[in-house]
């Protein structure tokens, strides 16, 4: 049980059921999912991250699927339940496959060793990247 | 400087140097980046990251820049320096382009708040999806 | 259900019914939380937790409220349920309303997308502040 | 040195610059942080995140120092380096005190051990709270 | 629920049988833990750790008590809910007293608190140990 | 540079100069490292720090070493840079050879990875362990 009582779609003001709405639909479901309804006790919250969302994650030069892969990894990194599971089902209705799904695992599982033993060692960086 | 005295080239016993000229040669570099100098200071771990990462990171189901980008992710939630620079080096060297870092970088930064709000709210999940 | 079998009130030994007592008292409530029955298992813990917290939480240069609103920002960015949960329970107790919780999640999530945003560009600190 | 070649305010396109004036407008100072000119090689996350703080940051149910104060207790829980720095120079501006500082860490210090037993023990939650 | 359907014995091809009887053996149970039959979907990472518990757990320059104790040190830090009941059902097979595992928490507690005040106070090294 | 002024030995009230003599004398070193020397300038945190440590860390069911060990691993998994450095000299004032280093890395790292994978399939705990 969250900490606050979820808005439900009954309950709530016109202005929160027009994004409640354009959510069910950009998202292809029938109802509010529960982060949603959490958030929209905060209305400038769900505001902001709706819009927020949606330049986000909006198809550019990475794809969506890869995004989603992303916000796998993030979330697993930082053990967040919630999101493991929303964004798990978010890739499978994207395109993620059980190879894909195998792969991401292995990847995230691997570089979270690493990450802690070159924090553990210490190890100072070689050369910087420059992305521009 | 790390907390262990690295292993160079020319100090180190044949087998390791066999996995650095493996590790010079698949990377096209002609040095030994410290991450491999220092786990070589335990002989074990160098052979047994070695081997994982060229199965983790071949190319499969998803793509080898995928999965930097992915390591990205993983390193920039952890907060690992030496990670960050390392792969957001190795993403550039597989082709990212800075449209494609910026994107990135908005999908860690974004997942990163929503996945503490809902431990925050405590939410719960929606429905349990199944990736088989 | 916890690692540990916890040490419920009847079965305490004398000093620690004396601890007992005294948090029940301090937060006025008839029960002893699971937390404290977990660390009273290990007796010098729970002492050092009681002595430590009265210390920490005790109106000083910041009030009790804005501590525990600090208690949940903590909590939250670990991910850690009960913690949440309870500190959650204790703002309101010293007078949190939903639109100081709202605006307090708000913060929370928007410094941890700027804090790996951060991280993850390896932005250097522009000057280093001095609290003295 | 951070992964990309931060844009500065003499090569910034107009849009760009009109944000960096409104920043150094609202925070009195006649730089452009490392942060705003690191996120604005790409622009949509400058516009993003500046048009956020302000909502964020704004004096509300909680003051703009106590804001500040969760800032650092979310930054020195992930270990963020900028942002502990930034912050705390920040709650400086707003009146934070050494004492305040010193109560401050002491409460970030001490929950985050607790957050962790918590944890290490598995500890269920006693009973939900329920902010509304 | 996990968020794949988990991989039983009767339904697992030969060479991830012959994994599962070595682990139920050198274990000394006779049913296949969840986290066994989960990675079990994509065999190379069953394979992989596997084999790398094998190497990491072995009796060395640190005994395996020492080892499982060290591997509830990481799984409370990280907050892993089932790696903490994991380790800690093991660490009680290999030896663990209720003593050894109160002031074990007390290690893991006191450390998770002044790394974050380390870090919250931006505290630079005195000086750079050398393993070697 | 930390965020606040440390105190230097010469500049500290009796009181302060007391525990400082204490910790130079119980550690056999001849300066006060800087984690000390910063704690003190919120001396309530300085007394209850070093109270607590000398409890947690003495001699009892776990020997000192290990309980560095313990310590080094939490701090990596925190990524926590002067907690390691700190601890990695410390472990070796205490005995700690190369070849117990290298497992530690190991051990750490693989339980990292083991940790997220553990979340990131959301896999259910087999059975509750139960400590006493």
């Amino acid at each position: 049980m969250a900490t606050v009582k979820m808005l439900e779609y009954e309950d709530a003001p016109e202005e929160v059921r027009a994004v409640f709405d354009e959510i069910m639909q950009a998202k292809g479901i029938d109802f509010v999912p529960n982060f949603w309804k959490t958030v929209a006790t905060h209305p400038p919250m769900l505001k902001q991250l709706w819009s927020e969302i949606n330049i986000v994650m909006a198809d550019g030069a990475l794809d969506p699927l890869t995004k989603e892969l992303i916000a796998i990894a993030v979330s697993a990194s930082n053990g967040c339940d919630y999101c493991i599971n929303s964004h798990t089902a978010g890739a499978i209705a994207k395109g993620m496959t059980p190879a894909m799904h195998g792969e991401l695992m292995a990847v995230i599982g691997f570089f979270n060793k690493t990450n802690k033993l070159s924090d553990g060692y210490q190890i100072e960086p070689d050369v910087k990247p420059d992305v521009d």
